[in-house]
């Protein structure tokens, strides 16, 4: 069997140039990255009715694999084979998982977008800026104390943190400023990863350069000894930070391995940010596209709610459906069975995890939205399996179709596609989202965790409760909030699978992203950088003479 | 008057397709960075005839401002007035100094590389590619000691260090591993600049891919409990590594504001590295062109003796001419004056100051190679010190001629590109290196200190005596020396400015870089990560909502 690198390098890819053309996209709305991928900047002229928007998100993940990318991809590979003028629109990985665990994150077998190598490595170079534009603002900081502190900027109350687009553990806890006067002032400080940066969720978030950098100005940094707010718009460096940004804010432009035109832009968290690709990247496909295909992070307790809440708004559209990836293998999880017994049939597990997936269909019906069911077929599951899970769906009225985009891409989704677009044509979304702004922050987390996650109650440690007051106070109560939890559980507690009962969320801290214009609250231990395995994926990497890859996968 | 940035909007571009097409560059040898950039890699069937090497290197910098680039733009756009295939060959700045003191450096005036704005900000991302694979390797180090440090590599003896591209004083000296037992292994750790990296200086040394993957493989990163040092290869990383560099490797082609072709191409320090373009863009350009135009950074006491004694060795060409900058202000400091009093005529002092210049000619001249002085001419200079200045140079019997390229671009190095041409016509350059490597380093070290900076002796401190011994021990000892001194007296005291007597240079301290290939020699307290100062360049920076950029200057 080919790895998906072998199959990504015997691809025949299409001059990037060409498939802009097919597009739409006039010569002047596009910048060549070498053959393969283009930074594409629509003029306001070529405004055009937005396409059809498909949200694909999943069930809560587990260690058994949903592949929810590959189903994007095949999806839209297959909606072209149909001739429906698709358009992907998703989400940049970062090198940290790429070389510790995963190796890569362009899809796999062949549903992959190409050329898998530069967008798993440096790709146009967007992380980069992000990584740069924070590490600068932490600079300024810093400098900005050690020269007199003008500001009154308390090194204790620094709520901003250095990044790194990178898995290094050894980053989470530090101190700086070490050493003598010259050396600046010492204080303790961390590092996150660069998308969990809130100049990553600015970025994705913003509508415009305009936008980006009055987003940029907003960022509070931290607190002064009298505990005001101090905003990047007091340090007078908005204009820099926007101006390292200009280029990371333009969307990308490459292809899959069918040539079906993919954008590519951004990429948060999906706990303690949004979880979803770019507003501008998604907001150019809708105008190039007919039919877009997107994707959100993690399970639809996190991504998709967030899309639903968070990103909708400042995209000023929202779904035309909503596909759920879920696979027989996860699901047997969800209903008790251990990683190592999966191969099995096991048909009472398979029903009994079907709850998951119920609940999260159940969830995105309460946006309004129509749902269609993407079964993601893996070599191990049974027919038995398959149909069971098929019948669960049609029991509470919902289609669900076999997909096997890994193994044979845009073909591996015939039925689904046709679903989906007959599903847009037939049931007419209606978009509601589950909150109002005006709420108070407490009813806010409320509503979602007991309408979306199924908790009981909410519980607020005593410093969570001193901040919602805080927040009052400062006028950020009109936020929406973007809840950090496990990606695993529907509740925060990552060892309960199904659909956990009798739950309370507990909320350990909330935390202003004022540039980015919500509020984290985090629940449980959100790890913001992530560590190497003992063997990272880095160590069967390769490059030979003549600049060929090997070792992503 | 017009600022840099005003200059270079104004400048009509030819698209970068054109300028490569006229260099004979084939189209499968190109990929475009949008329009204005490009990165090349030549094919082996593109071997050419090498063309001729001009050398720009200056007198010590001083604060008056030398213009070592602006120099090398205008002579080689006047080159090109006169249609002699010149190619210039420069380093990529740092964006550490540009967002801190200097706002950009790309040249000034009339000579300027463009687009001045995307090379002063991330450029091609070379140099963001570097500092994701020095952290990547710090990360794999960390890593390897948290998951049972099975080479036993001691954490108080690593010698590797993270990097960004920042102007940063508060990562001078850190803690990093800080927390509970799942957080890493707490140690020191210190941060430099990204162009003070050895994977810097490798990726300016390195023929090619397979070259740099050698070298990268044989960087140690610290030693064991055992003494024994660890190298990157024992890690199982260099693959990894290469691949993070292998678009990093391939030269960019931008072009001036007269459209000459330029390569710009790596940027390491001057003084803990090498601090010349890389080997890789020098040889294309040298395929390329029939004149090449490269500069070394700071003094010709730092920088062009290292592309004397090392980067030829890599390069395998030496120098045709040497053209030494200096100004009448330099030299007036040199002599004595005060920086404030710089705008008055004082003859004496230039007579003075004038030492300073002879020795770095007489230092050029001892590698054989033929010298032309450029007299960078600023606004307040008198007649009657040019004057002075071509009779003192005439008197040794180096022709010095004026250069006004800030002002004038290429025409303003009308008969210093005439006495250039004429100068390689006419004297050989016979090129011997100063030393041999199979001296001792001892030997090594106070040949350059005795010849080159005019020191009485060279005092090696305890610790570095100890090194010697190492590194005898370790066989690293027929490594070419790579002495780190302060760039702005030939000593090693930075208050020491004409030409120094009488001193000793002291030796504090040897480090091996033995992927870059040469022995590190502090003398003095080099800074590898600058700070910013009160007021930083950035303040001013800024982008409007078309995507213009100001305040870069």
């Amino acid at each position: 069997m080919l790895s998906d690198i072998e199959i990504a390098q015997q691809s025949k890819l299409s001059s990037i140039t060409k498939i802009a053309e097919k597009l739409g996209i006039s010569s002047e709305s596009i910048e060549l990255f070498g053959n393969d991928k283009a930074k594409v900047s629509l003029k306001e002229e070529d405004k055009a009715s937005l396409g059809k928007l498909i949200l694909v998100t999943s069930i809560n993940p587990t260690p058994a694999g949903e592949g929810k990318t590959t189903v994007s991809i095949g999806l839209a590979d297959r909606l072209n084979q149909l001739h429906k003028n698709a358009v992907l629109a998703l989400r940049e990985p970062s090198l940290g998982p790429v070389m510790g665990l995963k190796g890569g994150a362009t899809g796999g077998g062949y549903s992959q977008v190409l050329p898998m190598e530069d967008i798993n490595l440096h790709f146009t170079g967007d992380i980069h800026a992000i990584t740069t534009a924070n590490n600068a603002l932490s600079a300024f900081i810093d400098n900005h104390i050690h020269q007199g502190n003008e500001l009154g900027i308390d090194p204790q109350q620094i709520i901003w943190k250095r990044s790194l687009d990178l898995n290094d553990r050894a980053l989470r806890n530090t101190l700086v400023g070490l050493g003598n006067k010259a050396q600046g002032v010492p204080r303790q400080e961390g590092f996150d990863i660069t998308v969990a940066s809130e100049i990553m969720a600015v970025l994705c978030l913003a509508s415009d350069l305009s936008d980006l950098k009055a987003r940029l100005a907003r960022i509070v940094i931290g607190y002064t000894y009298q505990k005001e707010p101090v905003t990047v718009q007091d340090l007078q460096v908005e204009g820099a930070l926007a101006l390292l940004l200009k280029e990371a804010m333009k969307p990308n432009l490459v292809q899959t391995i069918e040539q079906t035109p993919a954008f590519i832009h951004g990429g948060p968290f999906a706990n303690i940010a949004h979880g979803c690709n770019s507003v501008v990247a998604t907001k150019t496909a809708l105008r190039l596209g007919d039919y877009v295909v997107t994707e959100a992070g993690f399970g639809a307790d996190l991504g998709a709610e967030k899309f639903l809440d968070i990103k909708v708004t400042n995209l000023e559209k929202s779904p035309d459906v909503v596909v759920m990836v879920a696979t027989v293998r996860a699901l047997k999880m969800h209903g008790g069975v251990a990683v190592d017994q999966l191969d099995k049939e096991n048909l009472p597990a398979l029903e009994k995890g079907f709850a998951n997936l119920k609940k999260h269909i159940q969830n995105m019906q309460s946006f309004g939205l129509p749902v269609v069911v993407a079964i993601n077929e893996f070599a191990f599951d049974q027919e038995s399996e398959l149909s069971l899970l098929q019948t669960l769906c049609q029991e509470i009225e919902v289609n669900a179709l076999r997909s096997s985009t890994w193994a044979n891409g845009g073909m591996g989704a015939k039925e689904l596609a046709s679903t989906v677009v007959d599903t847009i044509a037939d049931k007419k979304a209606k978009y509601r989202p589950l909150y109002q702004n005006q709420l108070p922050v407490e009813d806010k987390i409320k509503k979602i965790a007991r309408n979306i996650y199924g908790a009981k109650n909410v519980f607020f440690e005593k410093n969570a409760r001193k901040q919602l007051e805080d927040i009052k106070t400062l006028g950020w109560d009109q936020l929406p909030v973007c809840i950090a939890k496990t990606q695993y559980s529907l509740s925060d507690d990552a060892s309960l699978l199904g659909v956990p009962k009798d739950f309370d969320l507990t909320v350990r801290e909330i935390s202003p992203k004022i540039g980015a214009g919500f509020l984290v609250v985090l629940t449980g231990n959100v790890l913001t950088m992530p560590g190497l395995p003992k063997r990272p994926a880095a160590l069967d990497m390769d490059v030979d003479e003549k600049g060929n890859a090997s070792g992503l996968f």
